[in-house]
């Protein structure tokens, strides 16, 4: 079984999360270390760390710091680091997802010492961190059987072991189905502005022994409609209750073109994901970056000085475009209807107070 | 009206084309004088010029460089010249159509001297040059109707003065609605991995004094789906009778996601764009250029070192996608069983022997 030798978020019990900097892959393989939740929350806004599920799990570990060193555990500590955490990046619902259940905890144990809680906020973040990599074995397992042997599969952005808590949601699938013992060719789409597919995906395949081809994005209709893609595999940031989903820009336009070409699309994301209380995409909040994202490449001006800018960072893919949605409990289809993800899941939607 | 202030390619009596180097902008604005035919294709060929058109007038002077300083003037010489130039790039057709119209007009001046020869062959390139500023015109005062006041046109990859012998084609049916008192806005698509639309069209209508936004090419879909892109304008490399358009790659991945949101799609681009003995886009040879032009942006590296690329220079966008063909001969429109262009334009199919 495939473990990949690096690890984009990990707790030091001496009370700090230590990110991999993935600004700097794949050239420098260099480490930030975060001691309090502001901290966390500029790593993520700073893309220290990215991928919805390992935002989640830095910002979960960013919960517990609020209790080191010798904080006094008022809930204004847990509230207030909570609410700097949440605003980091607002597409993905990881994020407000782990910082909910984190301050859940923290509530159920009201009137614990400051070392009790905090030992109790360790466990729930490390917690949070095994059950994130569990659950991408089980997307993996289960997304496995729909990728056919000597598949060429498309991806978009990065959605691997960098992404999360380890082993990757759409390239947990792509794992998991070479160690089924399918012969696989991975396209990585290189991503811009941010180049997560050339940076990351890349070497994350690459060092794990894959095969894997780059693809500015523009290429990828090319070889689809030339019959070279088997089928699409992404993550997701963010998942309505109709299936609506909202991913690294580009991930529509590749949709879009799949359908035309008949080529299956589909999404792996744990049910952290989901926002069922969201019945469509057209609530979920795109971020707009900086317009030197796009104006620079690693530093390298490509555009005249003192253009405008748009720079969306992510879109949304319309349920009605995506194949099968699937998370550690199994493969969702659409019905008649399209996607109805609380009855296809069983997870509820929570309240967004 | 506007002119831009600089040209693509320009001629020197003295025996020599001297061209923009296209590689360098918007950074530095340098020249690179061609004195042989194997000079001009080897710029073609690096790219110091690229567009279909100012592709087309660059091998015209450059069969007219056959014969500097003081060549025997054989037909081989011209052959030769011919083999070179049409061999530089394979793609655009513009380049075997002024090629051929070159080689033509050579053979029926058979017999003179050197000297007129020569005379011959420059004021045929001269000619061309000059029939394409013309063409151009001609197609933005046909292209410009199509184009709403307030409108905010997408563009993709650079079909402007750049890519021509002046004004542009996409670019051009762009300016000819400005002058017809409109007020627009233009959305540049960056056009990875050569970044023609970063480097230069923004550049381009920036110096022309436009209101232009650049997005990465991934972004256009998003702007696409929210409604906020009126029309697409792009140019062409190569159009088949059925109007199946091999364009810049990423092309045809914009005009999918354009029909799908009833988002007109144009292609502007003169009648030497026009490949009517190729029945549909199918024939259309699609270069694969080198893949340090994905692993590296303006010489900054990317991507892990090592990695697999895949890099088509160019898609084919089906004349389904594509609501209207725009030449200087007018405004080309889908009969009931799609485009016939010897019927629409009446420019017969040339025997590629």
């Amino acid at each position: 079984m495939s473990e990949p030798m690096f690890q984009a978020v990990r707790w030091d019990p001496a009370g700090a999360v230590v990110l991999l900097d993935q600004r700097l892959l794949p050239f420098d393989r260099r480490f930030v270390t975060c001691r309090t939740p502001d901290e966390v929350a500029e790593a993520i806004r700073q893309m220290v760390v990215r991928g919805a599920p390992a935002i989640g799990i830095a910002a979960a570990y960013g919960m517990a710091l609020a209790l080191f060193p010798g904080s006094d555990a008022s809930s204004e500590v847990l509230d207030r680091a909570a609410r700097v955490l949440v605003q980091a990046r607002p597409t993905a619902v990881n994020l407000a997802w782990a910082v909910r259940r984190m301050s859940q905890v923290a509530g159920a144990v009201r009137g614990a010492t400051p070392e009790a809680l905090r030992e109790v906020l360790v466990r729930e973040a490390l917690a949070i961190h095994q059950e994130d990599i569990d659950r991408n074995r089980a997307i993996g397992i289960h997304g496995a059987a729909l990728i056919p042997d000597e598949a060429t599969v498309l991806t978009h952005c990065n959605a691997g072991a960098l992404a999360t808590g380890g082993y990757g949601t759409a390239l947990g699938v792509i794992r998991a189905a070479r160690e089924s013992g399918k012969h696989l060719r991975v396209v990585a789409c290189e991503t811009r502005p941010y180049l997560q597919g050339a940076r990351l995906t890349a070497w994350e395949l690459l060092e794990d022994g894959f095969d894997v081809t780059l693809i500015t994005d523009n290429a990828a209709g090319y070889l689809m409609s030339r019959g070279e893609i088997t089928c699409v595999v992404v993550g997701a940031d963010r998942i309505a209750r109709n299936g609506d989903t909202a991913n690294k820009v580009g991930t529509y336009v590749h949709a879009v073109v799949a359908a035309r070409h008949g080529v299956p699309f589909y999404v792996a994301a744990p049910t952290s994901t989901l926002d069922p209380a969201l019945p469509d995409g057209s609530g979920i909040p795109i971020e707009e970056r900086r317009s030197d994202e796009v104006t620079q490449v690693l530093g390298t001006p490509i555009a005249p000085a003192g253009v405008r800018v748009r720079n969306p960072a992510f879109d949304v893919t319309p349920g009605s475009l995506i194949t099968a949605i699937i998370t550690e409990i199994g493969v969702h289809r659409p019905g008649a209807g399209g996607y109805d993800l609380v009855a296809l899941t069983g997870i509820e939607p929570v309240s967004q107070d």
